[in-house]
């Protein structure tokens, strides 16, 4: 029996608003699965760093679930690479924290990369199992990386080949994940295994579109939906050029389009990418039909979904791409690049269409398609209610909790 | 309820052996399709184009199902260029053969681009509805071309367009497929579906590998199995080249490995493509260690799968991967492209691995995994004999009489 776990999340923590700096779907997964393994009656303590001064070093979100900030490096906001310098101190200072106050856990569970060699570290020196989730793998950011993206250091290829080789299991999202695994970090498939991240269908559940709007105060146009980061990872400048050819395709009288873009530039290439969205929507003749949008907490991004008449997805790689699903919890059809784990998440066909090439006339065809016949629509929509079963939080809790037990009572 | 139909294949006949000149999947789909519906009670006919002097005209395969060989342009075999000039007077010669015979039928279902305006044809003279599958696109091949291989003409691309517009429903072998049709053609999705082909299980089933190896006369060594036509779509060479990188990665004691090739050389790049595959072996080394067979009965194609350890399919695209169904309802785990239907085909992790971008090194990891770990590549062929039940002839049926009868009860 699994009674305390060790979560690693060195960069970012679940209690930080997701869509701005380095918070995005690893920030909502950890909360919501620390929540359910809570809930479980898991003991959950939750290590990140420290990035806001005047934040509690132990906070206690809800019994069996705690958050503690480790004071390492500066307490702000810091970029990715700069955080890298800290990781062996961070890794120093967690064991310390953990031995100065008596805790012991089952086993550590780390998130990312830059949490790896920190759950190395805990392995060895309390000798525990440890479990990793990479969430993004550096080699396959690369091999899909988009302008002004740098590529991985090799201090980060080497920690992640580390990590998996000292991981008792390494937990993929998705079955592509896994195969990402074996094929480019040539890891052992014993010690892989698949765990994709939940949906939270008491928050992500189908609703009046007509009510969403009134309480968003829009109007009367029809809207297609980006929520996420800004930057070329995730496609931003994409959707807005996939935007600028819908006009062409549609017939007039299917009413006007706003395209909305939930999210904060993130990221080296957030800014680059922001500039690009304004000059690809000037140069179309669409920048009066985008509006922006600061990122919204997790209720009133279900009315934004709601309000939505496609919701698109057009990363470069998502290692699961957690936005798909709640869209599709909600009853929205996506629109998604055949990339990543998407396949895996969107049902295609049936709860949203796939796109390949990252092609904005082929995003564009297929928004049209559903914009265009609302029985289609609607037999998307329903897909995706009916699909996103498949992920809830429950699910990806007993799935790891048994993942946990098989790695705990090995000899 | 439907009880004729009419099947147009000009280009390849269900009466020749796959895997050679023109002749592919979509034989084996036509011929196993129409004895199942002839088992079903639906009398079916298949127009082809005579490529063979000394065959009858009509050769009743079994009660209910025969094929017609229309005299159109030279009885031997040509190329699929040649082929579209006799296109307009294969519809004429079909439509008059149909007259003369008195025969009606209460559809009419096109396969391939070449024969979709043969069944334009008989939709407007007979006033009969038309169904149409792809098979191929030519837009999607082009997007996904080999070294040496034509990029579509202008001719099949304004066929196809002007086929999606006309057929009653365009039948998608994938929801991939079903995607590709509304972004890259604008097709209405109230007249698209999707129905897979099937696998034949009482062909392709489990069976001892030791036995089978027997059989075919094969020594100790373990086999990796490539079965299609050479060309640079289906991914010989690369399959060469993935297979040259894998001694660099196997522990030394797994034991020797051979690749099989099995298909003969097609298409306009089918000769480069084996030059290609010679070349690569050589400058690899292993050019004594791969083997080419000419195409094979399907009851010997499934011993050649019960033999190997891993079955190979890197196309660059595909729009379904019968290879792979099959393979797997032998137990075989599959290695295949991230491409076209192959991730609908293939349960990811689970009955075979996926692996991107066409890199022969992912490729050889991926394989590698399954050759040097005995209980994960069991695991998987488990697998794939479960989610190959998924595909059979008889679902296939059913579900393409629902789409029959859909198309022939409108208004």
């Amino acid at each position: 029996m699994i009674s305390s776990v060790a979560y690693i999340a060195m960069h970012t923590s679940p209690l930080i608003q997701p869509g701005i700096g380095n918070a995005g779907g690893m920030n909502v997964y950890l909360d919501r699965l620390s929540r359910t393994m809570a809930a479980s009656n898991v003991d959950v303590t939750v290590f990140t760093r420290r990035s806001e001064s005047e934040s509690d070093t132990v906070t206690e979100v809800m019994p069996g679930y705690r958050v503690v900030q480790i004071e390492t490096g500066p307490a702000e906001r810091i970029s990715l690479t700069e955080m890298r310098l800290y990781a062996a101190e961070f890794a120093r200072e967690v064991e310390k924290w953990i031995r100065s106050h008596g805790r012991t856990y089952d086993l550590v569970h780390s998130h990312y990369w830059l949490s790896g060699r920190c759950g190395v570290r805990l392995k060895d020196a309390l000798g525990i199992p440890l479990a990793n989730s990479f969430h993004t793998l550096g080699k396959v950011k690369d091999a899909t990386r988009g302008t002004d993206e740098p590529l991985s250091s090799s201090h980060r290829l080497l920690t992640e080949q580390e990590v998996i080789e000292r991981s008792d299991c390494v937990i993929a999202s998705t079955p592509y994940e896994f195969d990402d695994l074996l094929e480019h970090y040539g890891a052992s498939p014993e010690r892989l295994c698949v765990s994709p991240p939940g949906v939270d269908h008491s928050v992500f559940s189908p609703g009046s579109r007509s009510d969403a709007k009134t309480k968003l105060g829009f109007g009367d146009e029809r809207i297609i939906l980006f929520a996420g980061r800004i930057q070329s990872h995730k496609g931003t400048d994409l959707a807005v050029r996939s935007f600028g050819k819908i006009p062409a395709i549609l017939a007039d009288d299917t009413g006007p389009t706003t395209l909305h873009i939930i999210g904060g530039a993130s990221g080296p290439d957030g800014e680059a990418e922001l500039a690009r969205c304004h000059i690809s929507a000037e140069r179309l003749g669409v920048a009066d039909r985008i509006r922006y949008f600061e990122p919204v907490p997790h209720s009133s991004l279900a009315d934004h979904y709601r309000a939505s008449e496609v919701v698109i997805v057009p990363s470069r790689s998502e290692s699961f791409g957690l936005v798909a699903a709640e869209a599709q919890a909600c009853g929205i059809p996506v629109v998604a690049a055949n990339a990543g784990g998407l396949p895996y998440v969107i049902n295609a066909s049936e709860s949203g269409l796939l796109v390949d090439d990252h092609d904005p006339q082929a995003f564009a065809s297929a928004i049209a398609a559903i914009l265009e016949h609302g029985s289609f629509a609607e037999r998307l929509g329903q897909g995706g209610v009916a699909y996103s079963q498949k992920f809830s939080w429950h699910t990806t809790t007993m799935r790891l909790l048994e993942l946990y037990e098989g790695i705990t009572s090995q000899p």
